[in-house]
């Protein structure tokens, strides 16, 4: 089980033999007034800088979205997909709700994408399947259909069974097709972990193919949400899961990947742990530094 | 699935269908110089506090030990263990290597205790299992034998299915065993956790009993220990392990069991992460106020 993403000069591999992949959520104007403004202005200086913090933070693979009410998504889209891939060369995730912006990001990338995404609703599947057959890309096929989403378990992982056997209908490889099996606040669905953990652990088993999910809707509403995030985070991770759409500024975040990816026995000899450490040390040092020059300009003063 | 385990007044059932249960591992001598020499002058203050100390903090079991070398370990632990029992109420875990301390330890304890531990070594098994059967208490078994831990997970879950079944051969009831997969440390052994999480699993599944384990040793060597601890935590809770030894003082680890509790279903209501929350801030709160008291005190000096 193995999905395989690349921009035009590098591939990442996505699996249960891998570190798990962080995909950087922020290049996307949803609730982000100011980015949203700024692109609806075709001013691309924010998304430029957002690519390159959250690459230089630890992520393999960037979210594209351009979804900014009256705007022309389909342009947007694949404008801003141009701009992130002269900035940095890690693979993207091609997001939007709008089949025209998905083709039009779809022809502006260069490399193998990811699609953000298809349900398991009939009208999505016809409309966004061949594309991402057309295009020889990767597709995130979501747990609900026409119904919406269903709290039995059972329910949404017999819906990403008919996308993973329809996208295979379609000439797309099934290890092209990644479940996100879709996380409910837990503060409102009381089973809303354990159901995840649960649709993880059987899409792997039975379907062999990988998982993903954002993060941070899992702890929706609730005290103390970086624990509950990481520690989500580290659970999903132990059912299977793969990837994440997730924000990888956020440390703790940031850290627990590294640490699951130590515990799964796919960090070598804790090189990126230790290398990590080193940083952080460096970091604090460097912080250090500035923190006694200014004291000491303060005294002069 | 469920091991019941009870002081004179209180019952605690551990289960997949409970909340984690954290066994306080402070009263333990072994590398704490000023406990050892205390108790081994019969002074047991340090324990008493260390005990009010740990349930307060959310330990809902104890573990006792009293293994301080040319020490008559019987007496202390016996003792140790009446000492204990009058001033918390919550079920102990008997800690010993030698079987007469084990033996002491029992006949002084009120209620059913765990009893920490036996191995599946002949000798071992032949001695401790008809004490547990005797003083009708509950056991850890640690899947290692006379040839040592196995790398192999396949090797430790045979040692786990033996031991289960001799005790069954001794009239103890499988549910009355809990499996220690050992956790080796992963800077030395690379697939230390994702061995444990399989050995953990498949305990579950094809014994049908609970496991335990000790947190701590995970990490040894590495830097970070904090965050590697609470995340193997959640990924050995996900895979299925449903108590610890463990320190409950240590905000981290107390944190992810509430986390891990939210997001197993088995928080009704979130109430315990809500009412942890609330004691944060109350505390935060108190601690405010002192200092601005103090501040106060300090403009009038």
């Amino acid at each position: 089980m193995e999905t395989i993403v690349a921009s035009s000069v590098r591939q990442v591999k996505i699996g249960p033999d891998h570190p798990f992949v962080i995909i950087g959520e922020r290049i996307n104007p949803t609730g982000r007034k100011k980015l949203a403004t700024e692109m609806a202005a075709w001013d691309f200086e924010r998304v430029r800088a957002d690519a390159l913090a959250q690459v230089e933070a630890g992520a393999q693979m960037l979210d594209v979205n351009a979804g900014i009410p009256l705007a022309d998504e389909p342009a947007l889209l694949s404008e801003a997909i141009r701009v992130v891939q002269t900035v940095v060369d890690v693979p993207l995730n091609i997001d939007s709700s709008v089949v025209a912006a998905l083709e039009a990001g779809l022809s502006a990338y260069q490399g193998k994408p990811l699609v953000n995404s298809v349900t398991g609703e009939e009208e999505r599947l016809e409309l966004v399947l061949p594309l991402v057959k057309k295009y020889g890309a990767a597709v995130i096929g979501i747990a609900n259909d026409e119904t919406g989403i269903s709290e039995d378990p059972a329910e949404r992982f017999r819906i990403a069974k008919k996308i993973v056997e329809r996208a295979e209908s379609y000439g797309i490889n099934r290890e092209d097709v990644i479940i996100d099996p879709l996380a409910m606040p837990v503060g409102a669905v009381r089973l809303a972990g354990s159901t995840l953990f649960t649709i993880v652990r059987r899409v792997r088993e039975e379907l062999g193919v990988n998982t993903i999910c954002g993060v941070s809707n899992i702890s929706f509403g609730l005290p103390d949400r970086g624990t509950l995030n990481a520690t989500f985070l580290a659970m999903a991770i132990s059912a299977g899961m793969t990837c994440a759409i997730t924000n990888p500024l956020e440390e703790n975040i940031r850290r627990t990947v590294q640490a699951a990816d130590v515990l799964r026995g796919v960090d070598d000899n804790c090189q990126a742990w230790l290398q990590a450490q080193r940083i952080g040390e460096g970091e604090s040092e460097r912080s250090e530094i500035r923190r006694r020059r200014r004291e000491r300009q303060g005294r002069r003063a």
